[in-house]
């Protein structure tokens, strides 16, 4: 399922198998399809092209529209938006906390209102699972309660106890599901997810009390949600000697090339992040010789692609100055093709951080791309 | 470059060639990329895969944005959009009938105001040939006037007549720019476009008047302006026996699959439309089996493709319930593959046409689809 093939200081170079895909190479980043189509007009066909690993889509978006009852139906999410490889499912508790409306805790788990309409639903571990269970994912993620940041350590603890309580459910109700006999996905892995806020203590010791629970992997989560990246890096600092080294780790929701190659440097294995496909919607694109702000006017009549180096639809086929007039004239194959070249370039830096972890070179990696990445592409 | 292989009645089964792409097989339908990106996320090199012949830019828009000098500076528009098949571009002149503000036609041309900006613009024959000519397409159109529905008699004579001295100008402009030594496009040909409202009698008077001048192929234009199918219908029966045997013949901006089908019957060769892709970005499906309106509730659970017997990338790939959750969760990804699917129906309608004229069976053809096609398919 997970093997750690290199080691070099705390970044891993591995392997990880589930029941769609073939080896998936590790450190991976998942690439996006909220309601199981990526934003900006890119299938899971497209995936293919720019070399995406693992797809992620998320639970609560596909409960309320189409519902999970649909996909269900329709035989899962594979071969609903017809994507072979590798999907890991939220578990929802990250929207049900940033989207929905009216939500109240309890014991059992959530009741909250659509962001959509306004109906009331209720989700605990169980629904989360059964959801999860129902859009037939290769990895489901544990229901949790995503903090506010910032909450005070009282809060923090007591919530981060009962996402223990929570996950001791979730795995309960997913080995349940799993053994059922139509279940889409029999083979559906499940990832527990570390919480505490920015409080390292209660990291540490929620860390602790998960990571001898029968989990495929494990993840930080409930970062990413407005504190610095210093805290976040202090966090995975705190957190990573705790977690077990034979499962993948997977940090939630980050980040931008540099948050990765300092996570990865930290020790994680697995990421996800809107940031490729939301950015490259506003003509921000990732190149290895910075950001391009291809709406600038500086690029009107410049004949070369984006990036040399690159061999995305976009870079192979486009000049800079056609993918800043599709931007200008307010085309849809203006987001398309920045969508596709900024996942392409995600992925294409995953690569090259496995490589560099193979070639026991990160340390040089990660101080020459782990600024410059975050600047500003000079011409 | 134009050679009638086939007659049919008065359907005409025939080849085209210009300076890009091999053999057009007509009777064609040009697929519309108006600002060098076909709407709804669609590339160039989509459009090989929905086998779309003709690529049709829009002359006033590109004029506007990114400008015809940023295009002939970037090389021409088929390195720009990066197309190597063959290129129609239209006069501008209908959208600056239809777009602009504060036009004021006069003998030399058309003041208007920009619809972006407002910004004052002059054009006349010239400088829409110099602005095509700096496009570099394969085809340029005459610069006319297309009159609105209803214009009197009178008025519609009076700028049938100026239509045709403009059109005496395009000539001689076009023939100066493709004997200079930096043409984009050298081997650019000119279509003349019959004007005359629906007055029959103009329409025959000023066909008679540029059937020899000194192009390469006849449009009738200023049709599908709000008149019923009938008098278009009407129309191109009065004008077809005058229009040169040996010449294309196209229809512009027409039409549904009906009016192609009633048209191609009536002796045209060419045509183009946004309706595919208009349609196909409201979730209309043009199908064998007729319309298909994809966001209706009865497709929500239909694991069937839109159209089994359909080769395109939605068809191929997805099944009803998924392209209408993405309508229904306002994914772009729905409006690029509804777009694909009615263009690579635009074009399937196209190939079967030119079958039925090749094998005798026009009228038959015709008998069936006519009608058929405008309705709404049953289950």
């Amino acid at each position: 399922m997970f093997e750690v093939k290199n080691k070099n200081g705390r970044a891993r170079r591995g392997v990880f198998s589930c029941a769609h895909g073939g080896e998936v190479q590790t450190p991976v980043f998942m690439n996006v399809g909220t309601q199981a189509a990526i934003k900006g007009g890119v299938s899971a066909h497209d995936l293919q092209e720019v070399n995406c690993q693992i797809e992620l889509s998320n639970t609560y978006h596909l409960h309320l529209r189409p519902t999970d009852k649909v996909v269900r139906e329709m035989g899962g999410l594979h071969k609903f938006m017809n994507w072979q490889g590798p999907i890991l499912t939220d578990s929802g508790g990250f929207q049900v906390f940033s989207l929905s409306a009216l939500r109240k805790i309890k014991e059992e788990g959530v009741y909250f209102a659509s962001h959509l309409d306004g109906h009331k639903i209720f989700m605990g571990p169980e629904e989360s699972m059964q959801i999860q269970s129902n859009l037939g994912s290769d990895i489901a993620m544990a229901f949790d309660e995503c903090v506010e940041n910032p909450s005070t350590h009282d809060y923090v603890k007591q919530s981060c106890e009962r996402t223990y309580r929570w996950l001791e459910r979730c795995i309960t109700e997913h080995k349940r599901l799993n053994s059922l006999p139509d279940t889409v996905n029999p083979k559906q892995m499940l990832f527990g997810i570390n919480q505490g806020g920015v409080y390292a203590d209660l990291r540490v010791w929620h860390m602790k009390q998960i990571r001898d629970l029968d989990c495929d992997g494990f993840a930080i989560g409930g970062l990413a949600v407005g504190e610095s990246a210093d805290v976040m890096y202090e966090i995975i600092d705190a957190v990573e000697p705790h977690m077990p080294e034979d499962k993948p780790r997977y940090l939630m929701g980050v980040g931008t090339p540099t948050n990765i190659i300092e996570a990865v440097y930290r020790g994680v294995d697995f990421f996800d992040c809107v940031m490729p496909s939301r950015n490259g919607r506003h003509g921000k694109l990732f190149t290895w010789e910075g950001v391009v702000n291809i709406i600038n006017q500086r690029y009107a009549t410049d004949p070369r692609p984006v990036s040399p180096s690159c061999g995305c639809p976009l870079c192979k086929n486009y000049s800079r100055s056609y993918i800043r007039h599709l931007f200008k004239a307010d085309e849809v194959l203006a987001l398309r093709l920045a969508v596709l070249h900024n996942l392409y370039f995600y992925n294409d830096l995953m690569e090259k951080i496995r490589e560099a972890i193979a070639e026991n070179r990160y340390e040089d990696f990660r101080a020459i791309y782990s600024e410059k990445l975050a600047q500003r592409a000079v011409d």
